[in-house]
């Protein structure tokens, strides 16, 4: 943990929060999870053989998860993605052909009930199964042809930090399981926990960023591609802790209306990897909302990327592949010190709990 | 048209907006397109023959237009769909084999870059395609193996009116040349001009509802299952011509973190179809919402959702499965009223032209 700020009474008034704790165990919850799972590839594998569909299952953070999972397919594994629309399995009960499908369902819990009943019934369709979830032995774990179960360890604080990042690394280990060349992403796999562990001193720009924050009542998050997952995850974590509403927009969406409501009373928080051929565009929109009068924060990017925006934190060195495993750690500790800097209690934001069940 | 309100300068002050005139068109303009299209249902049919999936590319307005599409497909067809992400086709180049697939692109203009690439890019990958636009020998209905062309005529507002719900009857179409039995909704076809009519004269709940709007700066919007797209077209509709930040999320997502934010300052906007398997979850949303202060805004759904409501305009009387397309037409107006009572002009809000190009 950086040193407390001196003009942030939050910080000097309380210990680490359970929320900062668990931002904290990211590295050690990252290896654990990558250990655990990269040795199930060939099973996973195997379960997947002669099917060429990939349709994933979630909700709430799990769902960002679930996005970045579908890039992935898309552009490392070749492989065409979806994402379930829940209620089609448990309120519209309609017939699919899934035979072609694995259909990987993530759930912290294991136990929300309609991602359960959404495995069954993509079972009874004919999909091979695989679970992502927390808990060993759940429902979502028992019931799905191969689990991944993710090396968090107990979450306390209602807001998803490690429970999120380890669904994101066991979502890049699905997926490099489906992919044509197995294996290329080995080395970079090695160096997760340790990037992780450097995105835990992000210094004194992310300090400048919770200012920022606590300045407005209206965020608006954009990125797109394989960040894009990342981006809508840093949008809810700011608005399920803060309280504020902080939206999460595809760039492409935004110049598609949304743009209108862009002015200097909004702030404009953009989420990008190192590299890849989405960063362009981002470096335009930067300027472009810049131009709005709208204050640009920046995660992530390259110098160029960066110096587009008025404050920016460097992300992970990793490719544009795995950086959204260690990228969300700096807007989790900026959402973090927000909440505190807003007077609110981040472990218990105000009408959540842990555990969401729908329908 | 309903009288002028008496106490809305905005509406004294001006003669009909080209919005307006565009809404009042639709009748004629989704009869003509039915004409148009509902006979190309066995050229479909032919092409789509062997192939399983539907894959939608679309941005915006076409986007919620695709998301209806989507839901109908698995509901109706029981075909599985998938949305697009453009950036795996225009700025990764994923090589993904879409020979079980029928892609069905959607803009208003046809010439949309990212969309028409994203349609050469979907042919490479061995898709059968299908254009929805309204302007015949645009470039996506020339490069498509079948293009169907809405009737709406040219749409002059910026924002989309007449365009999007022939686009929702196009998908309609496409979507029941999927269907294994099809003709099942034939009857209700042809009742859909007469019901976009009835949508025209709202009654005097609607003005309220403008009066409810004009009061806040914050609108969240929900519904989920068939009428989700019409609930995100409403969202994108408010905001982009009245210039106030408005989501639209499905009540599942809600209630997993932006459910949070909810409070008196807040209005709720819920879309629901006539019946169907989501509407209790609706009615509960609309009482959870109430609870914490927020007035709630019914748009559709049947008396007991109506009554739920603190506000609520009916819907047409068809079928869920056909009610989006004139559901959207009660929130055009409400719409093109508030933003001239806000002093905005309906017809070409700040910051946006009438066809967006995205890369």
């Amino acid at each position: 943990m950086p040193p407390p700020h001196a003009g942030d009474p939050g910080l000097v008034a309380t210990g680490p929060t359970q929320m900062a704790r668990e931002i904290a165990e990211q590295p050690a919850a990252l290896q654990r999870t990558l250990d655990a799972l990269l040795p199930l590839r060939s099973q996973i594998s195997a379960l997947a053989r002669g099917r060429r569909r990939l349709l994933l299952v979630a909700r709430g953070s799990s769902d960002n998860a679930a996005i970045y999972g579908r890039y992935l397919a898309e552009v490392h594994a070749g492989v065409a993605g979806a994402l379930a629309a829940p209620s089609v399995a448990t309120l519209y009960a309609a017939q699919l052909d899934l035979s072609d499908t694995v259909t990987v369902c993530v759930s912290q819990s294991g136990s929300t009930q309609e991602i359960v009943e959404t495995l069954e019934w993509a079972k009874q369709c004919g999909a091979a199964t695989v679970a992502v979830t927390n808990v060993e032995g759940s429902p979502l774990a028992s019931g799905a042809d191969i689990a991944l179960v993710t090396q968090a360890g107990p979450e306390l604080a209602v807001p998803a930090t490690k429970t999120y990042t380890t669904q994101v690394a066991a979502l890049a280990v699905a997926v490099d399981a489906l992919a044509p060349r197995r294996g290329s992403l080995d080395a970079e796999f090695g160096w997760v926990a340790e990037q992780a562990e450097r995105m835990l001193d992000p210094g004194d720009a992310l300090d400048a960023m919770v200012d920022a924050l606590a300045r407005t009542e209206e965020v608006l998050a954009s990125g797109r591609g394989l960040a894009f997952g990342t981006t809508l995850e840093v949008a809810l974590k700011l608005e399920e802790t803060c309280l504020r509403p902080v939206r999460g927009l595809s760039y492409a969406d935004l110049k598609h209306g949304p743009i209108a409501v862009v002015d200097q009373h909004l702030v404009t928080l953009l989420v990008a990897g190192p590299s890849g051929p989405t960063l362009p565009g981002l470096v335009d929109l930067a300027a472009t909302v810049r131009a709005k009068g709208s204050p640009v924060l920046g995660l992530g990017g390259d110098a160029g990327f960066r110096a587009a925006c008025d404050l920016a934190v460097a992300g992970p060195d990793l490719s544009e592949l795995l950086a959204p495993l260690a990228l969300p750690i700096p807007a989790q500790l900026l959402t973090e010190r927000l909440a505190r800097r807003l007077g609110l209690d981040p472990d218990a934001p105000r009408g959540l709990r842990k555990v969401t069940q729908t329908d």
